[in-house]
Formats: structure tokens, sequence, C-alpha cells
């Protein structure tokens, strides 16, 4: 069975996932080498993985020969940079979102991606998620009819640290990405417009450094359909996930997963469990279906179904959103 | 025990409703009599309901001296000339929403129910729903913290005729106007400023009495929180009205209501039950405990729950949301 | 229209319910009398409902030749007596449950009915639920191809006085018969015989009046399906009314039933409601559609739907459970 | 990292999921050998694992110096016998249940079990199930009071070949064996007696291999709770795993487990997921969790929680439970 040689570049929390995954439970894909510029993250990794190599300059992992894809999760500044020396060096790429901050590097990234006539697929996991993944099977069968609203819930059990809010991009860019790419996927139809309003309610440090921490944005499809997203950074009761496709024939609704299936019942209240925790728990299969469509793209030579184009235009509808949450009025999604 | 002599003016479908429970339920009311302008239909009702008197002309139920209040049921452009003349008559006001479609006729029904200084209800039924009710208390306990993000979903099984949406005043003051109330009432504050789109995918001939069959809202409330309502105008699932308010602390969330507790587990699926048909389904416990307060509020010289203002304001949000669909900008509420 | 002229027999708890529903919410029905060995508590109702007549001996709503038909909501070791007697008296009868506790009271007064040729209803009003009526539907249907388990869980939200209790005839007679009445009407066959078992968890007291708290029954269908019965006198969570037939095609399962839809998600957990408090709550719409049978019955000279044989075969399946409590074997159901 | 060697015996269908998680997903283990008396099975199974050894003899496993422990998944004939010489062998032991269907192989196993000091872990997967293992903390944490009522419902989607079931032990040994292990851990205590039920409703062949493809067992507990089991060998819907556990203070409820969280809302019905397919899907998580434990009590040297005793026991239950359904009378429980 021929296997695909990967190097993983960025030792952190989502790197340790998809290394864990491409080590054990992945069988087309072997593991060669890890980089970090933290060479203990690195190290530490390495040694728990079996990893052949740990590197603290992923650019010694491009130069591997054996090497025939990376997996990029360090941080967002450095992703664009890479994806252009990955290409240049001809190993197909995963990319965690978002590919840049900026337009132009992300143009810059998918240019030397399509000069290199390498693979790309950007981690939108949330695609992969069995539940989301069901919605858009019924959705593209028929099953509801013609969509005509959307409605997504989208929100985090608590807010990030300042320092990452600081260079995330804001909100739109960071966390509601996510739900842009989300939006796209199920209808699979364009944004052409939409308007976005924001506000400051859970920490007013939050709006110091010039980011909302509550926001809805309303968006008008191609077809007509309408949709809105909520994202909150802070769920007391834990990360809110969910998403409702409404049509001509019917609804698709999806709900909270929870850690387990018991209610208690008790004289004060029925009680059942509060969601997943966070993104790790809670997309946990759908990091390892993203990796697995990954690397049978490659074993197979297909298009992966999550591309450059996706990664840009997720970034453009953040970038709309900003510009509408400014001036206050509808914004067009332009490429 | 006193009871409040009253008459309904309306026998249609809503007429026939509060005849039948301030018949059967209400122990605090006696029914004198009733009037509509297609007089078989009043006489049929006061003979199913045993009511001593039936007219024509609402005028004889105003000039009854033995009656207290009525209970406006007619088409909606007769309801602010009927208040008018109502309070002149001295007879507190029950009167189905809207007051009027036009600001002024509002103005003047007000200004003569506050001279003459009788009580004024106005139908918001969806208020005294046993649900809605308890998600406002939760969010006034201050169990769910502040509130922060506002969802409403307001769908109907079926559109009405088109004679009917003709002169309906449209959808935002037709339907959404129940949502711009319960949007108030959830929250105890106003809505600032609103954002309003909303098309026709459901049957162009909608459009072509100039109205829209699926509308999105996007609120804005004095404290800085968000909401959104949805409308549309066939949800073939059946009645659709779910709310969630979000905040600081938590959340409520109310799911539809269904006729049985019953579920059907076969080799094709799971099988739960459609929610409960329509809005005099849906809201049958509603419309009793509405009717139950206004005759409390007489009984007891208190002042009813949901006033002139509150009608007016919700045609005022109503009137909002038609501009801003046409100008594709924010408008404020005003008064 | 022709209504038939009432007497009710009993004005406590059920025969006030009883009484409300004849006077407002049956059409058909006209309440003329109401008896009470308290005669003060026949007064007030009469008086709260504007009934014509009020007695403290039933004999004298017997003797009452306007009066067509009686409900009888007397305590239980009068039933029978009075069923014979308005049978006698050419009554129509509704009688609430158990007709007697004793077998030969049980035939006297069915051989009394069967005489008089009158119409008689026994008050299992469980039947008449619409989650419950839908099940059997299911079942009748077909849906779930041939039955072959039957769970019955049925929990009262604390024990009855023991005052109670000791004339209650116990558990097996007091409250299980709704439920062995439930297992004859969903799967629409008797039951050959039942093993029965019971101990007394909740409170030593009841004990010591020779009556268990806890119970479970085991019964065989004569098709050969099986079935299990729980009662508790004491589920803390609320009066907890569930059933599942499972059958060869699937099966239906019947939920409890709660005050609103309504869920509260906080940082300790997701809360809903707990079911509707008890019997007069759970089995408001029972009450009333039972009764609305039988008036039917009576307009239409129908045979009511749950008559003598049901009320002496649910007695004798609550011998046939107490006998095999005490001998630990199975125990034939005989008439 | 000290890990420890395991082989396995056994490739069929168990086998290789216990082979996978020892190999990947157990950072703790490291797997030298599979054994197959289908030469062919091993030799497929240590390809794809890359697992050094393979072997048609069982007892080259046991000979193998390098080998720490043995996990058992042969055929049911071969447990007792596999254990008795592993022990002999000094190896620690995993069994799939039951470790025989003779209660004299059984003794003789867990007599060598002891003789040798090994560790032995028997098979009761459900026990760590996510849910269920919930369920048991918080009966033993009090949260539900004293337990007074335990329900478990216990039913596959179709039966097994008749083969198998010639071979199985019958429904009481093979399937419900698993439930009695469930009543036993949720309660912490042992059934004193017992008293079945059965029939062949589903499909006559089973019944002329003298097997019941329906049971009901009544359980009594030494603290006088009551508890029932229902199997049955084919739920059209799905695996069908749910219990409830009932106490003084309240009760705690396992559900069955969806593969997604959607639901489809349509003109027809509201539909949900059918319950995961099968053992193998409902209890992934199970299977990793308990070879987990065996890995984590060899490494720290602590007694497996499901041990010896707990395989003895539930055989006798099974066999308490045949005979009871032969003589129609209580069983007692005896070792």
């Amino acid at each position: 069975m021929r296997k695909v040689n990967l190097g993983v570049i960025g030792a952190g929390r989502i790197g340790r996932i998809h290394a864990r995954n491409l080590k054990f439970q992945i069988p087309g894909a072997r593991l060669l080498a890890v980089a970090d510029v933290v060479e203990e993250s690195a190290r530490t990794l390495a040694d728990e993985l079996e990893i052949p190599t740990c590197e603290k300059d992923y650019r010694r992992v491009l130069a591997n020969r054996d090497i025939e894809a990376v997996v990029i999760c360090s941080s967002t500044d450095t992703h664009a940079r890479i994806i252009v020396e990955a290409a240049e060096a001809g190993k197909h790429i995963f990319c965690e979102k978002p590919i840049a901050l900026e337009m132009e590097k992300i143009d810059q990234a998918l240019a030397a991606v399509d000069k290199a006539n390498v693979k790309l697929q950007v981690g939108f996991n949330r695609r992969f998620d069995p539940s989301f993944r069901r919605a858009k099977e019924l959705v593209e069968s028929g099953k509801i009819g013609a969509p005509q609203l959307l409605r997504i819930s989208s929100r985090d059990p608590q807010p990030p640290p300042l320092d990452y809010i600081k260079v995330s991009g804001g909100l739109f860019l960071d966390m509601m990405i996510h739900d842009f790419d989300m939006a796209r996927y199920l209808l699979s139809e364009e944004v052409t417009e939409l308007m976005a309003t924001g506000t400051c309610l859970i920490d007013s440090a939050i709006g110091k450094c010039g980011d909302v921490d509550t926001a809805v944005v309303l968006l008008k499809f191609q077809s007509g359909a309408l949709g809105t997203i909520d994202n909150s950074r802070q769920a007391v009761y834990g990360y809110d996930q969910r998403i409702e496709v409404f049509g001509s024939k019917g609804s698709v609704v999806v709900e909270n997963k929870t850690p387990t299936e018991v209610t208690i019942h008790s004289a004060d209240a029925i009680q059942s469990d509060k969601p997943l925790h966070f993104f790790l728990e809670r997309y946990q299969e759908a990091y390892l279906a993203e990796m697995n469509q990954f690397i049978t793209c490659i074993l197979k030579d297909q298009k992966p179904p999550v591309g450059g184009a996706d990664g840009k235009i997720s970034v453009a509808m953040g970038y709309a959103a900003m510009e509408s949450l400014n001036s206050g009025t509808y914004v067009k999604v332009t490429l």
C-alpha cells in the first residue's frame, strides 16, 4: 500500500491533533517530520509520536526530498509565506485557515500553488463534521427544496486571550470565517452581499483592541435566499454550533452534540448535558475526516474539496463584514 | 361575584374564539351582544352561544348601556374608528392587532382612549403563551444575565389568500408585527433601529401585490443587544414559532409545541409530531389568558399590560422595516 | 340542538372537573343537579357553576325525571350501589373507576345495567389522552407490525395520605388499575396471566397498611406479546406517565408532557421542564374528551367504548396481581 | 515510557477492533503478535497493522517470552482453556465475554488465574460506554438517592445467523449477559433472585433451535430494588440500548446515541436519526476505554475493575434465567 510521507509545520494545539491523526488513524499517511519555531514543542511531539525528524526551521522539512506533503499549522501570519515556499518545493499543502489576513498575500500563495500545480486544501474542518455534512447532503439532494433561509449560530465557550485577539484579524476573520465558509458550503452558492453589525457586550477590553465580541451578519445569496450568522465570544453553557437550512419543501436542523446521552430527573429539573466543550472535542471526527480527505486526494490525484478559492472567498467575506460594520450599509462580496 | 358585561364586535374566526372564551371559560365575564356586518354570522354565533343580542351595526352594541366593555375583532380598517366611538361611549376596549395601518388613525384612537379614560388592551396574544411568558419571566429574573442576542423565527404553514394580502398592510405590518412586539416584550426595552431585508421566494403572485413572503430583520436594542427576526409565509412542516434569548449568564430557548408526545421508530426513521397546526391551535391558551387578563384589569381597575403604546410602537416598527427594505439602510424607530 | 340533562354525584376533585366540563365545554350537555354527602360541597359547586339544584342525597338526583344521565364521582365504596339504583331509575351512567373493589358488587352493578339497558361508561380517562390515543391508533393501523413488547411506567409525584391508602384497595387496585386498562387498550387483546412483585421502599407506613409503594408486573398477552408495568408512589421529578409499544415493524413511544417548551442553558446545565404536575393537569384534555364521548354515545345511541366489562377486567387483573405478589407465581386472569 | 507487549488471540470482528486500538490508540501498548486458527485472518490483520508476528496456533503466542499479556477474542468454547494456559504461562489476560458456557470451566479458569496471580479482565465493554459510566457515577454519587427501579432495554437490529444461535448458549447467555452485568454495575449490588419469561415472536427457526428471541426478566436486588430487562433479537429501527435508574431522589435515563444531530422537518413529519447501527459503532469508545483500562491496570499493577467474579456471576444469572423460563418461578442467583 502506497503511503504519503508528510511533515507537520507547527506543533501547537492543532498541529498536535493533525500529527496524531496522521500517525495513528490514517493508514495512507506516514509522518516523517515535525517543525516548530519553539524547538522544544517539536521535540516533545516527535518523541511522543516517534516521528523520525524534528526541526526548528520548517525550511528543512520543505527540503526533505522524502516528504511529499506538508500540513501547515503555524501562526496565521506565516501561512502564506510557507505555502509559497512549499509549493515551490513541490509539496502538496494542507493549510489551516485563514490562508492570510491580507488579500494580496492570499493571491500570491494561490498563484504559487497554481504555478507548481500542487494540491492545496484549506482547513475548514467543519465541512467534515458528520452532522453538517449530512445537512449539506440533504440540501443537495433536494430534500428540503430550494433553500430560502439559513441560520447559523456559532458561539465560543469563552473568549481567547487578548493577546490572541490583537493578532487574530478580529472576530469576522478569526471566528466568523468558519461560518462564512459553512454558509457557502451548505447552499452551494455564493453570498452576493452582506450587512454586518457587531458590538462589545462581553468584555470591554476586547473593544479596546478594536474588535467586537458579539456580531450578527445578514447574508444575501445569488438565488435570493437570505441568511443570518450570529457569533458570540462567550456562551457560558458551552460551545454552541447550530445551523438551520429552511427551504420550500422543509428544513434541516443541526443541534449541538453532547458528551453523553444522559438526562437527570430530579425534584429541581430535568437536566441534560451541555454541548461538547470546544472545537477540539466537537470537531474531533471532522479533523480526522478532513485529513483523511487530503491524503485520499493525494493518493488518488483528486482535487481537494476545499481549495484556495474557498480560503480566499471566506477572507473576502470577512473584510466585507468589517467594511459593513463601519459603514452601516450592505457591502458586496467581491474577489 | 361582579361580572363584566361585554359585546363582541366582529364574528369572524378570532371573534368566535374570544366569544367562546368569554362565554364558557371566564367566570368574571357575561357576554351580552355580538355584532357583525354580515348579520348571519352574528346570528349564528349568538345562537350557538346563547348570546342575548345580535346586531348588524356595532353602534347598537356601543349604545347598550348594560355593556361595559367591547372586544373588537372586525376588519383592521375599522379598528381605529370603533375604538374612538367605543371610547366616547365609555366602554373599555380590547382590540385585535393592529390598531390601524395608519399612524394618524392610531394617534386619534389613543387620544380618544386617553380622553375617555377607558382601558385599552391590544391583542398581542403571544405574550400570554405559557412558554413565551415563562421565557420573559426568566429573562426578567436575571437568570440569563444581560440579554445580548435575540432570535425569533416565525413562519406560517401556508400563505393567506392574495385578497387578504392586498389589504393586510404587508408582511411587516400583518405578520412580523407580532414578532416586533415579542422582541420588546422579551427584553423589556425598545428597539432603536432596524435593518430589514425581504424577498419573494414562495409565490410570485405575492410579489405582484407589492409584498414579500420571506423576510429577515436585524434589530438593535437600547442596551446594545442585537436581534434577528425571520418570517416565512410558508413552512411546509407547519406553524413554526421559536425564540431564543441569549445572555451573559445563559440562554432561554422556546421550541415548538406539538399535538402529542408520540414518537414512531421504524426501519425508515424516528418520527415525531409536526408543530400544532396554526395560531388557533398554537395559541389556544394564550387567547384565553389575554382575555382573562383584560377582564381582570376591568374588575380590579388595573392598567392592561399591553396597551395603546404597544400597539403603536409595533406598527411604527413595521413602517421602519418597510422603509429599510426599500432604502437598504438602517432606519431608526421613532414615535 | 338536543341536550342531555345530567346530574353529578360527588362534588370532590374529580366531580368538580366533570361538572365544569359539562357546564362550559360540552355543548350537548345541560347540568341540572349536583349531589354530595357533604352538602356544603354540593352547594359551593352549584353556586359557582349556576347549577339549578344541589342535593345532599343522590337519590333525589336519581328521582329527578328531567335528568337522563348521572356522573358518579362519589367514594369508591358507593359506586356499585349507585350504579344499581341509577340503572333502576333508567339513567345512563358515567362512573369513575373502579366500579367496586369486590367482584360480586361489580357483577351486581353490571347486571343492573344490563337489565335496565342503560349505557355505562367507566372513567378510564387515560384512554382519551391525545398521546395515548394516537399510540393506540398507530398500533391498530399496523404501523408497528405485531406488538411484541409493552412497557408502561406510571409513577405519582407523591403518595396519597395514609387514610386514603387504607381504603384504596391497595396499589394494584387503586393505581395500577389504570395501567392494566391501558395495556388492554393499547394492544386490543387480553392479558392471560401475570406475575407481580412489589415492595415498600418509599414509606414504611405504607407497608404497615399492608400495601406496597413500588411494584413491577409482568404481563403475558394472548398473542404471546410480553409486557411490564412499573408503578411508584413517588417520583420526585413529577408525574411520570410513559409507554412504549414495540412490534415487528417498529415501536411507538409516548413521553411525558410538560407545561412549556422552554429550555434553559446555563453554566451548570441544560434544563427543561418537569412533567405536568399530576393527573388533573396531565389529563385535562382526557377528562374533557371522555365526557364528550359519553354525551355523544347518549345523543347518538352508541355503546360507550369503555364499558362495564373493561371496568371488571381491570379489577380482576388487580386481584390477580395481589395473588401473584403473595404466591410468587404466575396467576391467570379470569373473569 | 514503559509499554506492555501484547498478543491478540482471535482475528475476528472483535479481535480486529482490539488490535487496532492497541496499535493506534493506546500509547502504553505494543502489539507483538496475532493468532487465529484461520491463519489467513491472522496474516491479513498482521499485514494491515504491521504486527511483527502472526500465528495459527495461539500456544506460540503464549510461548513468546516478550509478551506480557494476551487479549482473547477466539470462539467462546476456547476461552476457558486459553485462560488456563495463558495464566500458566504467566500472561495477564483480557478475555471477551463469556468466560465459558459451563460453570465448571469458569471455575477452572478462575482458579488458574488465582494460582498464577495474573490479572484478568472480562470484556464487558458496555461498562466503559461514556453514557453508562456517567449513569453509574450519578447513582454512586447519591444524586438519585436510593435506587428503587431499574429498566434496561437491549435490542439488536437483527438476529444473528442460526448457526451462531445454536452455539451461542441462547439469548440469556449470549445477549442478556451484558444486561445482567450492567444491572449489577449500575446498582453496585447483587441480584438475589430473578424471574424470566421469553418467547419466539420474530423467527420460529430460532424457536426450533430451542432458543427464544424476545424475553423479559424481572430482577430483585439485595436492597429490595426491582428491575426489568427486556431483550429482542430484532428492533427494525436499529440497535436499541437504553437504561433508566429510578431512585428516591430522582432518576437517570440513558437514551440512544445517533450518528448525527440532524433533524429533517418536512410536510410529512419531523425526522431524526436512527440509533448508531450496532455494537461496533455504538460501543466504539467503550472498546477503546476498556482496553485502555486493562493496559493501565498492568502498568500500575491495579486490579481490573471487571474481573473473573463478574464474568462468573453474569453466567450464573443466565442459567438462573433459563431455569426460571422453564419453571415459571423465581430462581435464586447462587454462585
